[in-house]
């Protein structure tokens, strides 16, 4: 281990490339003590409407679209890594690695020397020159095409996916590159995540990370989807992954390379020091939790929840979003599964949902309205609102898969108040991760220890319904910035300080064990409740009254003024 | 016909007697004109607490019960007639009739003078001793039992109830008397709808009424349930009807005697005019609508909805609240169907679902908040909101008749907002009335026509979705006090001034026909989503999947910190 550097602690950093922002975290790489952070956010955010600011000339965007301006994260990198470093106090010469996260699948076109083609002469007006963000959700016909046609030719990879490859993924959105603009398709040299293309900024040699390739490009037993089934799609894109992906496959915590000269520049980093392989920002924070084990789940709840877990074996879990060789540590099963909605339910309840006196109230006691609603939820006993939710607001990423699905309350009569509603859309979050967990067990890849992470972490009251509806102690990753110290530990990987990302791991990652405990009798009345939850689940996730489909048909006819089908 | 008493026009009163007020009109009688009005809160209003006020001693109430005080009843009546002469302007002595209705089933044990036991000496702090007002819902389990042994014998009463006696009529509440207070039980000479009562105050003779004697006393083909029947219940219960009920069933718009000397005192009224036999607030309106005729449904919207309608022919319809010979109108068949929840729901909602920046537009523009909810109700596309909504959260009482249902919404999104909520609870209460509406069409006794009354007719938005909804013209009763306006055709009939109710109504009623329109293109859309309803009414209401049940029982097992079933 390399502890110490010219006679001062050795650091590395990690940098966590989120939705709106990056956030740059300095870590010492003998304990992983984190010593200064700081966050940059984009200038162009996430652009969703029009590419109209600063040099773009104004194009309207169509509805889903979500892209990025890559030179934000350069903007990011340049700002945030040194007023970390100079948060931490540290000398740069102190820092020996770097490694980033980013979100997926995030991916752009790029030229064979990297340059982005939204970045060339006459380009910046073309929506599809752009990185398409990971939410980006207008792919969803070429999704529809990728699935059908791969069950048609009973392609294997596609049950390690749930048996749906997702309209966020790469396939899909280069496939409606090739549709809506195949000029720019085929000026595109390589198609790339931004989780890889940071990297060839950094470094300056291009590299491809097993979690996005293995995850969101569907590279399977030592190879992507192969041409003939790519011709199926569209004989234009037969020669899409020889062409625009193709390159070894590099394992998480390897080093892409040095620090070039540009690179250390703008980070006011040492040149030439270590950069690892790119990463995912929920797979990344495995290894903040500590010992790396199979069977050990980690939940990174926020907007949304990725549940991501090692197992020793390889198994197809029914729902789940993938499950990739090495796709999470080196050496293991990386199993990926996800809820998409949580906090964002939650939060859109809040603005939504609750009546003003409860906004006053918070006002008056000085308490975020959130915060509030959690200690009125707190408050009940289990069951005693007499209301079962399903939590498909943002539809179902795990185990059904499935977009078209929406939210439901069951239960409501005219006693029922805001925080009984809350409380029903909380545990209808835990009840789906509940139904992940038993679905992982049944499918022989048994979970065999929870760990919770990000943003809604700070809520007990939440954390307490989750422990009892597990029915399984909590554990709690020891960061307030996990993805972040996921990266730094792979940094110093990298940088050769440590082994392997296990080895790292065990040092400077932070766990605190069993802070929830479940109660007993809560969760035997949440053991009802579930019953309910499934039984309902089951009867509009599994075809028995597809009204949620129908509903959607029917509002999309409504707001496009074509009226009732007849 | 008596149109003028001594040279002036001549007029009648009708008095409507709420559950917080009576109200009382003034009505010619050659032309139905209202010529004046006044409304008296009663003292006591609703007794749910406790037996407190004034000289009762404080004897707390049990849950679900509610009391009157009918000494408030005579106070409304001594105060509200005179008023409204006042306001009329005319001279007492151009009164040549007058009429009530009355909530119901309101009932109560009277000795055999019609006094009530609650104003004897020493019983003032028995609860049993003071008038059941109908939403008294604690003489459920003696409603279950009523049920369970009526259909144990196959009695053939009970097919004209939708299979179930409700909770709120005579027979369960005086089974609760019995079981709870035998001693009064005992000292009741008569038991005795407040609808009867308040007639007897009026001409000093006991009479019973044919709508409250069939809707809630279940006197069918000329009798009450059997000896056996009744001792089958309970043996001390087999004399029940032959002593506390029998007596002869008078038609709706008979005279039931002359205005005494002591209630000419108390109202300002002539001594000997014509008092009519009793009404109920619901039925006594259908001749408030103008000419009677089979098929005319009259929806009386407001808290709740009471649908009552006129048929020709006796037939079974399931799921409606009874059929009663002459029970709207001598001669007909009166039907009464009901929706447990309408206004309740809106008004459930508006306090407890809207965030505060509705409040807050509609204080700045100066509109109550239903007014503001309606117009951006009103804005929305049909359909376009997403979503299903299920009309329970007061329970079902038709087609389902079960208190046990609950409310549910299907289809929230990220995006969906408090008024489209809102207005899919308008469209469920507007799908109800549908569902009622084929069910008598399906059953033999078609709809033909659609009336509405009550307070919710004021919300144009509301009854547009109605109209839309059911693929119908709604006409409009033409008086704000649509119940006292046909207790006062009811009294012109006992006066002599009309041959019969029907005549009367021709005259002095007043319908503005078709006032809403169906609109094609909204109703199509309607077709889809109230297929969507039906779909989820079946699923929820007849037993594929009973987790409202389980979750009201498990939310009884938590307020009572019983825990789990288990």
């Amino acid at each position: 281990m390399t502890g110490s550097v010219g006679g001062g602690d050795a650091y590395v950093i990690g940098v966590d490339f989120g939705t709106l922002s990056a956030r740059a975290l300095v870590v010492r790489v003998s304990d992983g003590a984190e010593a200064g952070t700081a966050v940059t956010e984009y200038p162009h955010g996430v652009i969703d409407r029009s590419l109209a600011d600063g040099a773009h000339s104004r194009v309207e965007l169509p509805p889903d679209w979500a892209l990025q301006d890559p030179a934000d994260y350069i903007v990011a990198l340049g700002e945030a890594v040194p007023a970390a470093v100079r948060d931490a106090g540290i000398d740069p010469g102190q820092v020996i690695g770097i490694a980033t996260d980013f979100t997926a699948s995030t991916c752009m076109p790029v030229l064979a020397d990297g340059t982005p083609l939204c970045q060339l002469p006459g380009l910046a007006a073309r929506p599809h020159a752009y990185p398409k963000l990971w939410k980006h959700h207008a792919a969803q016909p070429h999704a529809d095409r990728i699935n059908a046609v791969a069950h048609e030719r009973g392609e294997k990879w596609i049950g390690r996916y749930g048996g749906k490859i997702s309209s966020e993924w790469q396939f899909a959105k280069a496939l409606q590159l090739l549709d809506e603009d195949p000029g720019l398709y085929q000026r595109a040299d390589r198609w790339i995540e931004a989780a890889d293309w940071i990297i060839w900024q950094l470094c300056g040699t291009e590299t491809r990370n097993a979690c996005t390739a293995g995850y969101k490009g569907v590279f399977q037993d030592g190879g992507y989807p192969s041409r003939e089934y790519l011709a199926a799609l569209d004989p234009r894109f037969a020669g899409f992954a020889d062409d625009k992906l193709a390159h070894p496959i590099s394992p998480l915590g390897a080093r892409a390379g040095a620090l070039t000269p540009a690179a250390a520049a703008l980070t006011g980093l040492p040149e030439g020091i270590a950069v690892a392989i790119g990463n995912v920002d929920a797979h990344v924070t495995v290894p903040a939790a500590g010992p790396v084990a199979p069977g050990k789940m980690v939940a990174i709840m926020g907007t949304s929840t990725c549940h991501v877990m090692n197992g020793a074996e390889l198994a197809e879990v029914p729902g789940m979003c993938g499950v990739v060789d090495g796709g999470i540590v080196a050496g293991l099963w990386g199993y990926e599964a996800g809820q998409s909605g949580v906090g964002d339910i939650f939060a859109w309840f809040t603005a939504n949902g609750v009546p003003g006196e409860f906004a006053e109230e918070a006002r008056r006691r000085g308490l975020p309205l959130p915060q509030l609603l959690d200690e009125k939820a707190a408050a009940q006993p289990p069951g005693a609102h007499g209301l079962i939710a399903l939590d498909w607001e943002n539809g179902n990423r795990s185990v059904l898969v499935d977009a078209g699905l929406s939210g439901a309350i069951v239960g409501l009569t005219l006693t029922t108040t805001a925080p009984e509603i809350y409380r029903a859309l909380l545990e209808a979050t835990a009840f789906g991760t509940r139904l992940i967990i038993e679905t992982f067990n049944a499918s022989g890849v048994p979970v065999t220890e929870f760990v919770v992470a990000g943003g809604l972490v700070k809520s007990a009251p939440l954390m307490q319904v989750y422990a009892d509806v597990i029915r399984r102690p909590l554990s709690v990753i020891g960061s307030g910035q996990a993805p972040a110290l996921g990266s730094a530990i792979h940094a110093a990987v990298a940088a050769g300080a440590y082994p392997d990302v296990p080895a790292a791991a065990a040092v400077m990652g932070r766990i605190e064990r069993d802070v929830y405990q479940p109660d007993a009798a809560r969760a035997e009345v949440y053991d009802e409740l579930y019953a309910e939850y499934v039984r309902l689940h089951d009867y509009f996730g599994r075809g028995a009254n597809e009204v949620m489909y129908r509903l959607r048909a029917i509002r999309d006819r409504a707001l496009s003024g074509r009226g009732a089908a007849r």
